[in-house]
């Protein structure tokens, strides 16, 4: 895969030419919440992305430097994905995205008690999320 | 313009149906930072978005309750977009995107001073900027 074009280095313009779809922050979700790690994984979940979709976005994920992904040693044809430390980083933009969307969802799924977390210690929450996800690396 | 079907309650997931797009938060970045208000405005900007793709978004982001418009007083042809509450809410989100794209783009164009104040004084920023918003709604 080609390395990505940026349009400009535009801050937000940067960080959209890597994660600006429908897709790729649900596979980051998946990695950092739901313990997920292969394609297989990621394919059940509820918002049914299709197979080529998902292949796309795991090399352009994988070459922008966000997932890193090694043979699984129990089965030699399956990749076992993890989130590099680029991608942990997005941490609190994960976080503010779920702060947002349970404001204005009135049928969130957020579970409540995390968002009254993040509105009442959202530096606290960074921090124990990042440190988590940083020990597995 | 049909409503944004969502297709889940998943926060991450809620909003990238909303702006999990590679030009609805430069639309949003426009009207934030540049004080720009009508189409012909984010026509110029420098990721050169297509005539269509702009109508399209414009349309999506006013269905989605983030933006608003009025006709222009002066050109009666003309639409004044501003943003909503809604959108004035995703403040935090860009804070942390543009901080993030700061740190991995190594050509970056987000101004050292601003960069700098993000991070010593996150919070800061985020209650000025906001307040500053919604000074103008």
């Amino acid at each position: 895969m080609n390395e990505i074009k940026h349009r400009t280095h535009c801050p937000i313009s940067y960080a959209l030419d890597i994660f600006g779809d429908k897709w790729s922050l649900l596979i980051i979700r998946d990695l950092m919440f739901q313990n997920k790690k292969t394609y297989g994984e990621f394919l059940k979940s509820e918002e049914r992305i299709s197979t080529n979709i998902l292949a796309d976005r795991l090399a352009m994920l994988e070459c922008a430097g966000l997932l890193s992904s090694k043979q699984d040693t129990e089965n030699k044809s399956r990749k076992i994905y993890s989130l590099t430390a680029k991608a942990i980083d997005l941490v609190p933009v994960i976080i503010e995205i779920i702060n947002w969307s349970a404001t204005y969802d009135f049928e969130t799924a957020a579970p409540k008690e995390f968002i009254a977390r993040i509105r009442t210690d959202k530096q606290t929450v960074i921090n124990e999320l990042t440190a988590y996800l940083k020990s597995t690396l």
